[in-house]
């Protein structure tokens, strides 16, 4: 090959390592189906180490986790879920259950120290409360997936599933609200379904 | 320093480089003030070119971003955020307002092709089709976040914004609704303060 046929070396727009960038995005995929290696408790915890630093507004970090691990756990969730969804937890070694906190007010003063007020404010008003809790826990649950990722492991989000009984078999006292299943582990040799299509750059972003 | 006093190397939890989590996550920051350097239509592009790989529910993907660049076009904007926000967007050499398309079901033949019937069902449920939005338009957002860090700026989210202002000035024919604003740049030296803090594991997760 002649050596002016070769493409200038133009400086990258990344920062972040192409390794990084595959491992995140670009080569990352939703996983259907696992292997049998177990999860274990200092990954689940790095997850969390991670995309705990990730922003929310007014601080609120709304999310939390419920890891589903053992055999008897998995058994009372599996049935909850969509029948197309069920194999595929069945088959991950952990299943996270994302859930938003209702009560994600009473951490405020220590989230948000400088300001006070902003607990009453928010309980004064309980469509703000709602607004916030569900815009900043889906934020948190993006960062989660990518957080996943970043240990390793490939995560499988699922909207297909029962919510109301979810939150009624694992939540009962109400506090704590599902807003999605997380199937975690290795990817199994036949994890994948072919990657879905994007909308072009000039159908979603617009410059003025 | 004697050689026993070190603690035993163990492996990392993490595929991912600590140089990629100290961008994305670790040491990234919220900024509040930018440093004048411009920022080209490729790095835009290149974030975009991130972030649309990462999931969303029935592969809706109904985050749509407009960059406001132009002096002008701040102008615009600037004066419908609140007041606090105002110096920091002034100071932005790019400020995106993300939005959801709420037509965004138009796409589906397009992002979904093997399940022609999905833009029918979400078009005969207003409600799934407006959760579906607001979830997933959140959770692009919050990958757009970690893109920008990716291209090696600093993002400044913001939700104190006029949105029904933005909206009419910006997105007159109603089809666009802007969930978030976001100030891109290179951080000035002030850009940060104080580190707000985190919950704690305990607090956030349970495992089962």
């Amino acid at each position: 090959m002649s050596t002016d046929t070769v493409a200038p070396s133009l400086p990258s727009p990344y920062a972040l390592s192409p390794e990084a960038r595959e491992l995140l995005f670009t080569e990352a995929r939703t996983a259907s189906k696992f292997t049998d290696d177990p999860v274990d408790d200092d990954r689940l915890r790095a997850i969390w180490e991670l995309f705990k630093w990730a922003p929310t507004a007014s601080n609120v970090n709304p999310l939390r986790i419920l890891y589903v691990r053992t055999p008897e756990a998995k058994d009372r969730l599996v049935p909850l879920l969509a029948p197309p969804n069920q194999a595929k937890s069945a088959s991950a070694p952990v299943v996270a259950v994302l859930a938003l906190d209702t009560r994600f007010t009473e951490h405020l003063p220590t989230l948000y120290p400088a300001i006070p007020q902003l607990k009453d404010a928010f309980e004064a008003n309980p469509e703000l409360r709602e607004e916030n809790a569900s815009f900043n826990s889906a934020l948190q649950a993006a960062y989660f997936l990518l957080a996943v990722r970043s240990v390793g492991l490939a995560a499988g989000p699922m909207k297909g599933f029962d919510a109301k009984a979810v939150d009624a078999e694992f939540f009962p006292d109400g506090r704590w609200r599902s807003i999605l299943v997380v199937n975690i582990g290795k990817p199994a040799p036949d994890a994948w379904s072919t990657r879905l299509p994007r909308l072009e750059y000039e159908q979603t972003v617009q410059l003025v």
